[in-house]
């Protein structure tokens, strides 16, 4: 029953200081292709299902290699296309202890950014899919990589095909060059059939404050505004995060329906964190993968939640685990080496 | 006042993936020489103990190299043969945070299990020893092995050296031969002075279910009806382990004694554990250590619980430690860097 | 022009020694995934080539790992079948100066020799394939292995696609199981458009000895005889190799054509070699490729010795290099760094 | 508001096993440089002093290097001799779980040590400087170090210059060569502005025991006693550490003045400890930069806790962290990656 | 009788892949700092001059560590100016045998090359200089960079400082931005004291060709005419170097003044090259050392060639040897280790 | 045949740069055991001898992984005592290309030199030994090292033992205490079967000078002259290497008998050297191996050429190989794998 997936973005190459060193302490650098739309590609093949990749990336041997790191993991790259410049970059250092990890970004002026809004033809592209998945980093990336975002959504939508979308609200990026995230963002909400959202992307997308009650209230109350909002979406989910210090974190989801469905997944200690990084994507893949096999809602937040976690346990971007691994911990049986 | 042993069983090579990546993540693996048996003999060894391992390595670099690991850590390596053949592999992923540790086996047709079964002339490799270390892998692994196995347990008990016995029942070897385990096992329970066991071993081994009661309750039911079965045993201990997940664990330990001593190690938290592989077997050593030493139970089970935990913090399936590490760890005092 | 290939073969991981190291010196090995006809197929694809696997891999980490290496470098796997077994290892130690590199074989009992003869749907896996790749290794590797060969071989000599051969003959393996490699070679011969073998190989397969002349003569006489046995032979190719030390190898090359062209690729002198295994794969790969594009018989082995020499630059089984890159050597201008 | 800041000590290599390896388990050390007085001035200099160091280092390519560190991270190395001698050295194990770290020493006959006392002309080396910074470890590698680092304190006295004081107790090193510590600690001491010591390290300099009372009261009781036997003296420091296991410690520290202001900075649990050299020189830099930029107390004791604990988390003897992280880790907002 | 030196350009951090792999064949990248002018800077520190280092890099832990290693290396970076934007990059795969070197730049849109021409208050950055180092690549890298080159070039004129410029001609950085190659460099070229240039370069700036007789013919054609052009040169200096494969080159070199002298230094076989990058450089600051230092020409000019060899023998942009070290090789003893 | 030996000398740990960096250039050192007599010793274990060392090392962990490398090679250490004080060590640059390769000593005051001389009960460690091996090393660390040597020299000699004794004359470590080397090292020459010797050796111990004709006139010059002067000695042995650059060499060598027999092996080429360290050792150890097995002259020196020159493809100042390797590369067959 594997699903169909595209997912459109940016890859982007992680330049990691090996182990718990400081940036450039030793002289050498772990490297790590990622990308948050890929990092949810690459998941959902492991999990079983028929994934593509469309962007572009640049026409060289580190575009080369981040699309071969795709297909190691399943990924169908013959959609994305090769062009002249360069391949964005981010520079990490894994926090450890009381020292918060940290990324220097280094993406500007990409061969995905500086791709002309026309490069991709939707109608053939998503021939053939079933899902469409989005994240609100793309839009942030410049005027032809939001138009771009919202062809693919307009298009997906017109062909009755599911939108995904993670909001990944950046700040940062939008203000480089000055987009009117508010609109673009409400666009491709618009699209959705589910969004990865809490209360304040929901915030950002319509204006709201959602400052009353504790925290699943407040996610309730932004839910509610946004399937009032937006007549397409059917899913919001999201987690709740609590950082004890870099290498401990606690961590909770839920999965909210038009239909008044809630479903919450309970908190689980991570202790001892091998890498953050992705977790948010791994929780999206598993509550995509959740619809897709049509699990209920309940179970469906539990994959998601048990993905997400098992993710802070692998190094790099990617969350390459099957889904007996992640059935597995949704069990809980025992943590010894499996002999 | 130390003792002479012989550990007699395979040797195999750990190939395992770098630091907490998964295996095969990046194309490099990191190899430790290990096995039950050895694994208790090195650490005999590092304790003060003249040791000597039997057994039959492959005739080629690996075989080689697993011989000069054993010699580095001062086993006697002079009885170990080397034959045509493969060396037993076990491919590993080390488990982090919620993601349990993983074993790959690729043992089969070893040139340990492939030596057929008069190829040791127990007398000879015997002659001097007090004790002589055996484990339940070794019988599983096939028909010439279990035998092999009984002869040497036999021959110990003929030339009054003390068997020291760890039951490790390990049911998919036994089924891939097809071996009747109950029996095997139950003939060599016979011969031992001390088995390693708990109640699950002595239900496979005499038949009965321990399901009343609290773990220690279970265990205390489990030896009575061993010591009654097994008129030669002075011994049976055990650990009681608890995973909270991959890298945090808590284990306590018991012994017990034909004459109704019953001694408890209180109970460790092992925390950032960094290899649980081995740390029955140093346990074992340690217990092992205390008997040979002359120890009380209650200072014998505090030492092997030490010996055991002291082994999860060391990379490898060996526990290279001396005894006033060991001793510095019972007494608890400060865990700061010792300069 | 690119052209559909299909490679039959096992897959297997090296496991090396790091650096110029013997195996185990330090505890740690470099993987590297290869295979006579995997090799190939890799080049192949870096060629621009559509080139897909069949066989048989372990289903675990290790078998999921290989196919993940071939994917990476562009090698459909949807057609290799995942079973329970092992995968083949072997062990190498690299040369260096007068010491002659070194493998350790532990292929025995693989996953793909234990495959059973009617694993394959032939017509199948072939639909589509306008080349077939073998080498004399499958044959060599059991009874089982050596039937399914044999009808790969012949399903593709009656669909009209071309066979190409490589003799790769290792009397080691054929030992093993007692096979005839004389019969089943010359069967596989038989269906072969193009066959990599020396006078050796000719030799083996059809019982002569080349004794007379220089290297070239025994060659020719060799291709005579093949070209006369074999009505459906078009190519007989083969390279000349002498090793000065481990580290410095010449290395020419042969292409002899049913109609009598005969080209000779200049003997060139490989300094400082990095890896020479997969030399011979990625020649043979190169001399593929030729006769796919259509380039006359001198370029054809020009570029297969430029693509044989390139790959002993190479660390790994696999010569990832794309036309420019053969292209650029065989024109030969400089060897400063390029930038 | 920078000051200038001359530290007078050893430079020594730190040679350490990888991650959590025994020594030498593998053949490959991790190299640090280090030295309580430099670790203080590398501190000094990344929070944005200008920092010289001032000492004698082997005349090779280890004194070479040693230098070269320092100035990496911003240390003026001009007034550092190189003499004919060797580098004093210590090689290291890492702690983990319940086997604490080791140090095995080997520092004698140094160069550092072997310079006679009266190799610095102290009135130039501390032209310009506001502050020297001294520790105990000097004066217990010998007669000529002693009496070098007496008249450095005593000529910073005369110039009006600030001495800073560092206990660092170390019996085994006065043990070696009979050295009188008690008198040549207590001339120190009286030229002190600051001394980072605890009950301990004044009852070793003024001859009391502080035994009643928690481990604050010996500590206030400590510090009446010494503002009362040297006059000079207005300050004194100290941390507070507790040591659940290897990984795992509690640090707390207090900042005593003669006026009797008393400051506590609060427990913090360090998790996931990496590196716990140097904590002690991060903590006294960190004091000290407090007391150079006119902090109060409360905020001094803060931010030296903070500078101390991030430490903990990083490789290396050294803690080469800028204002900007210590004030996050006391304002304790996230510990989720930075991007 | 040591030099002050200023360099002024762009530090670039390299990314390359390790040993003799193909650039991220393994995941891992080894980090150099590097740029034409700074590796004069850090071989003449090493070689005993006062050098300091003018330019910009980014605000972030790139650029500091591009910084750290400058200093580290003794090259003063108090006058580097930190600025917002991104540190240029270059991935580098080392060549082997027949497979050469290959560089993928990622520079556009630095820092450095972003930094408007009036950044710089040269009379003050060259205060007390005896020379100014520049290069050809700052002023390829666009309208700022070349006004600030010229600016820099024009104030040594004027304060009578010495500039020393290498030709380092770099067509595809020129023409990204259209600029006036030939005009620019001529400018340059009039300032300098001496430059590093062969025919092709003196070709570029003043047109003609250089085609009759052999390499030394047209060197010294070349030179006529640079001398006649440009009254202030007063030396001319390059090597010759021939490529057998990517680790065996051949190198010579020529010193001609303007006082019609001609030195020549002959070839080295440069076996087994380690790193060929910065070997001019090195070679420029062998030469600019024996100018310093008032050797004749013919030691200038081996002088320079034995530094520029030496380089090759050395991983990364930098040279850092002393002059003993040069000295030996010029010498040419043995090369037996020297212990 | 095998031959029971006692090698009496100091044990030294290499801290080496990795690959071909410059020591430190990167923050890790690779370890290497070595010595010349363990040296010599490791090669005649894995010759098939019975090994024992005798020494001292350092009772810390340093001195526990020497002795365990040793017993990893098959030596006994049983009688080598440990006690306190500090390994000797020294550090490593490896050469490449023009630049040679450089040795930092850091081995004064060792354990093992500053052992007394009555450390070691001769009549006890000789017992069984067949052979003892010495080195012109130890005597010249000091005056009990040196009263050792002979005592252990003259013990030999009264109990029928054949001395082997490599000059290795080393006038930095004579002149640090001010040994008579002449007059010692004559007492030491006196007592062997077989000196590792030179011209220039003997010109030292004897004092003459070997000047007329080419080198091997030379060396048949001094052994005329040893064997006058020492007549217990039988046999003198000495290799010839040209050092064309660091990593290439030629090597040659002569054995000369008491009875007028000259062996003289043929100069081999020794490209891409890998460690040229204990080259000599393994050449000693091959010509032992020889007159133990009763090898004629011109065998036993080619045997011992062919030794010394696998070691120089050897990381490490070990050369374990086996009689098989040593004896394929006397035949000289082929470089390719072995597979």
């Amino acid at each position: 029953m594997s699903s169909s997936v595209l997912c459109f973005g940016e890859l982007l190459l992680r330049l990691g200081a090996p182990s718990q060193q400081l940036l450039l302490q030793t002289p050498s650098l772990d490297v790590h292709v990622g990308g948050a739309e890929a990092n949810v590609g690459v998941a959902l093949a492991c999990l079983g299902h028929d994934v593509a990749m469309a962007g572009v990336v640049a026409d060289n041997a580190l575009g080369s290699a981040a699309l071969g790191e795709l297909r190691r993991h399943g990924v169908d790259t013959r959609h994305v296309r090769r062009s002249a410049g360069r391949m964005g970059l981010y520079f990490m250092t894994a926090g450890a202890g009381l020292r918060p990890g940290e990324v220097v970004y280094d993406r500007a002026e990409s061969a995905f950014a500086a791709a002309p809004a026309d490069s991709y033809e939707w109608p053939t592209l998503l021939r053939g899919a079933q899902w469409l998945h989005l994240s609100g980093i793309s839009p942030a990336l410049g005027p032809q990589a939001a138009q771009a975002t919202l062809a693919a959504a307009r298009a997906a939508c017109d062909m009755g095909i599911k939108v995904s979308f993670d909001g990944n609200f950046r700040p940062r990026l939008w203000e480089r060059w000055g987009g009117d995230a508010q609109a673009i963002l409400r666009d491709l909400f618009a699209c959705a059939h589910i969004v990865f959202a809490d209360h304040r992307d929901i915030g950002v997308v319509l204006g709201g404050e959602f400052s009353q009650g504790d925290a699943q209230a407040r996610v309730d109350a932004a839910a509610a505004m946004a399937f009032a909002a937006f007549p397409q979406l059917q899913y919001m989910a999201c987690t709740q995060r609590t950082t004890h210090n870099a290498s401990r974190h606690a961590l909770g989801a839920m999965l909210l329906g038009r239909d008044g469905t809630r479903a919450l997944a309970s908190v689980r200690e991570l202790d001892g964190i091998v890498d953050r990084i992705g977790g948010g994507d791994a929780f999206a893949a598993g509550v995509l993968h959740g619809l897709m096999e049509g699990f209920d809602s309940a179970t469906t937040i539990r994959f998601g939640l048990a993905a997400g976690c098992l993710k802070h346990s692998i190094p790099g971007d990617f969350c390459p685990v099957g889904v007996a691994d992640v059935m597995a911990l949704m069990d809980e049986e025992t943590f010894d080496v499996r002999r």
